[in-house]
């Protein structure tokens, strides 16, 4: 008997998140009352159960307020940029209530007369060349043409990736994914599209940015079992900036990775570049410089062709991710048909297309004052990203815990490790231990019970004596267990100075080792 | 070669709908091109051929332009409602010109500080509740109550009852639809949810609505059939008022599907209403009063139940198909969490639902002079729909043509069978002519050749001769050659005018037979 109302305190937006996955449980529950035995499909009996679990051990949790509840748990699990609303929310809403420009004129409102009835599914053409001319910018600093004529525009990063997949692989069919990943690609790539996530197995090395590099033999590992286990590789998935873990793929190391998809037949990359925008440190700082796969197309005198697409949205890097607007780009013709009609069934809505267009298209007015917005707005994002980024590592600097250097999204991969306790048995052994190659494939995705066990006690000892509510690297299929996502972006001002102080409390924590 | 641009002449409403679909033979043509050997699914390649290939045949049409070309085609085969928009664009206008309500204030639009980040995956509590107080209105007259809570809020009707089929039945089992039957159901129930569309014979009796009632024993033969060819029927998919035929189904009809269906174990009844708010004519003109399954159930004192659903849109009844906007309702409590986790990849962006819950909720606001503005925007478009209706069957009465008795949806399905014309070898003999118990199943679901063909031929004279673009019924599964669907709301007024013209003109020229 969940009590929903208890667990959300700071605001709808918690709320709204953290409800629909702890729902969940209650339909499980639901599911196996026999009151109610009409039919349900297997596909939507399994739905809720790939949706990462580790929120529905939070029930009950009540998250910090800082006026009714300064002893809540921080939320810093949700991928959202709570730090530049002051730049949004007022230039939405100038956009929502400046005139319509078509002729017929008479009244206000961003809302023109043809608004109303179907458009083209794939997009506006006007909400097209706006998002174009933006992924062009952001992407690629120009060096990659975005026709608006590839791009599809649907309701949300998930949605548009859902899409091109369809269009690319069919049902068993297996999508390469370097670990660790998103958790809610589980969702995303299986749920209705019913294909195969094939974990990449990558980690070697210290404990450092590199060691995380996807290679060509790492990938060929992946491949190999896939077919070995009668899957067929289809897509090759990349993440950068990367979601969890913070930085961006040098090129050198995107373009080993796309080398080698295309040494072999039919499989597709997809390089999901979501967090484009939202790169807050650069070379001066030791970090690669962002690098769009496009831009290693350009370099390389080539075109992305057919067996690469971009997807991208203004979730992020807007932190818009209530407008539900992702695109993907792509230069294969014969997907783009299919992809423009699977599209009817994840449009967005024509008044959210219409503020779109003008949030992006402002950047291009140079007879107005607003010219550069959507440039001063990324710098502003920028800087506020790397302060409260340099703040939470001076603080764990400090206390000795230690972290991967970011420098891109809203992320630090936090090394938990020293904290999670087996017990008297000690940690388990690990065969291939320090061998990548090993731990391949979807059997070995998921931690060994005991080390499983182990960080979701501390999981939930972060929580309860912590009051820090982190997404657990199991979640994200973490080859080690110990590491936490934490969303530096996700917390108002006050609530971030309080997770300091709670880290600065967790650092000065005995460990368990 | 096709010249797109040619095609559209009479506003961007057109191009967009027509060239989606148009370029599917683009994409096959592409397909084919030995230089795009990059892989493409099984489901991606069989997707554009999903989508009714009439419209292809109409690829070069000019269409219809008061001032530009009088002597264009008219397009009266989109589902649209052209004559309300004097209605709702000043009133969107003043919503989204209106000031966020939030306790930030500071700045006009309608968008809230809240909307900018993720919302329930199933819809705002505001969308929601606006939408179900609609619903509960327009479809059953308040006589069942229909919870928020229940509602699931997605990107069109066509989005809302895929997540829905996805929930209730797995890949390759069947959802039997009453023939004719909207076109883009094999679209939107194939495409991705890969179902088996099972087309119901019905007809029986001579050209009359109850000719097209929809039986026990139609059901029985329908279902029969599917299982014994290895396919499990898991829905039965009714669609009040009918499009294309244009008339509510009465009471009794609904009632006896519905008892059918529950004499099935595991068959669900989805019953799409989305032209519910869209009735013009009444019993006084001797239709059956709009009965929605909602209402049936009310009368008999019972609930929906797990198996009973439906689905709505403001795409009709408001015209608003741009702002895709659909909604699912059931009681069903074991797929509520998978459907709100499914429709995570087709939401409503926020201000989209922003302008919905302000458009839907007037009609409750007591305090103000609006207070009936959606009731009487429907008055207002019943009397529109309806003066068309009569207008338009005065012409075709006056020239001796059939129609279909209606009294709801933006439709007439007209009787053009004596303009079929089989050369001298005369009409193919049918088996089982006359007898609906034969002819049922996917495999007789499309024309015999002969019969196709000939429909085909008098469809593109009808353009090419007459001027008038209607939907051919083969391409909705009509039992018969020669019965065609006008959308008689899909043309401005002047626009109508001429239709009548060519109507009559039509209805004067000399029959094949």
């Amino acid at each position: 008997n969940l009590d929903i109302s208890m667990l959300v305190s700071s605001g709808r937006r918690v709320l709204s998140v953290t409800r629909a996955r702890l729902l969940s449980t209650v339909a499980v529950a639901s599911m196996e009352d026999g009151s109610l035995r009409a039919h349900v499909s297997r596909r939507g009996r399994e739905a809720p159960a790939l949706l990462p679990r580790y929120l529905s051990d939070a029930r009950g949790v009540e998250t910090f307020d800082a006026v009714s509840r300064p002893d809540g748990v921080l939320q810093l699990s949700v991928a959202e940029n709570q730090m530049i609303s002051d730049w949004l929310v007022p230039r939405i809403r100038s956009i929502a209530a400046s005139p319509a420009s078509d002729a017929h004129g008479g009244g206000a409102g961003l809302f023109e007369q043809a608004d109303i009835f179907y458009q083209q599914t794939h997009g506006t053409p006007q909400c097209r060349a706006a998002v174009a001319a933006h992924m062009e910018r952001v992407l690629c600093g120009g060096s990659y043409p975005i026709d608006p004529d590839k791009l599809v525009v649907g309701a949300g990063c998930n949605a548009v990736l859902e899409n091109l997949l369809f269009a690319l692989a069919d049902a068993g069919e297996g999508v390469l994914v370097p670990r660790p990943y998103y958790a809610a690609f589980e969702f995303d790539l299986r749920a209705r599209a019913a294909l195969e996530v094939l974990p990449v197995a990558i980690r070697r090395g210290g404990f450092e940015a590199s060691g995380y590099y996807p290679t060509a033999d790492a990938l060929e590992a992946a491949y190999a079992s896939a077919l070995s286990r009668g899957i067929a590789p289809r897509v090759l998935l990349l993440s950068s900036p990367n979601n969890p873990l913070g930085f961006c793929y040098p090129e050198e190391v995107l373009a080993e990775c796309w080398d080698w998809a295309e040494s072999k037949e039919n499989l597709h990359v997809i390089s999901d570049e979501i967090y484009a925008g939202s790169v807050y440190r650069t070379p001066a700082d030791g970090q690669p410089p962002w690098t769009s796969l496009a831009t290693v197309a350009a370099r390389r005198g080539r075109q992305l062709g057919p067996s690469a697409h971009l997807v991208w949205a203004l979730s992020k890097d807007f932190a818009l991710s209530g407008l539900r607007v992702g695109a993907l780009y792509t230069e294969n013709e014969a997907i783009r048909t299919p992809l423009q009609k699977l599209n009817d069934l994840c449009q967005v809505g024509s008044p959210t297309q219409a503020i779109v267009s003008r949030l992006l298209t402002d950047q291009l007015d140079a007879a107005t004052p607003r010219k550069l917005w959507c440039a001063a707005m990324e710098e502003a994002n920028a800087a506020r990203l790397r302060s409260r980024y340099d703040r939470l590592t001076a603080v764990l600097d400090q206390g000795g815990l230690r972290y991967l250097d970011a420098g891109a999204g809203l992320f630090l991969w936090i090394d938990l490790r020293p904290f999670l306790s087996y017990g008297d048995s000690g940690p388990p052994q690990r065969e291939n231990s320090g061998s990548w190659a090993g731990a391949v494939g979807v059997e070995e995705a998921l931690l060994p019970a005991r080390e499983a066990e182990a960080e979701r006690a501390l999981y939930l000892r972060l929580i309860h004596e912590f009051g820090l509510l982190l997404t657990p690297g199991a979640s994200m299929r973490s080859e080690e267990p110990g590491l936490f996502r934490c969303v530096f972006s996700a917390a108002t001002e006050e609530g971030f100075e309080v997770a300091l102080q709670r880290f600065a409390r967790l650092a000065a924590a005995p460990r368990a080792t």
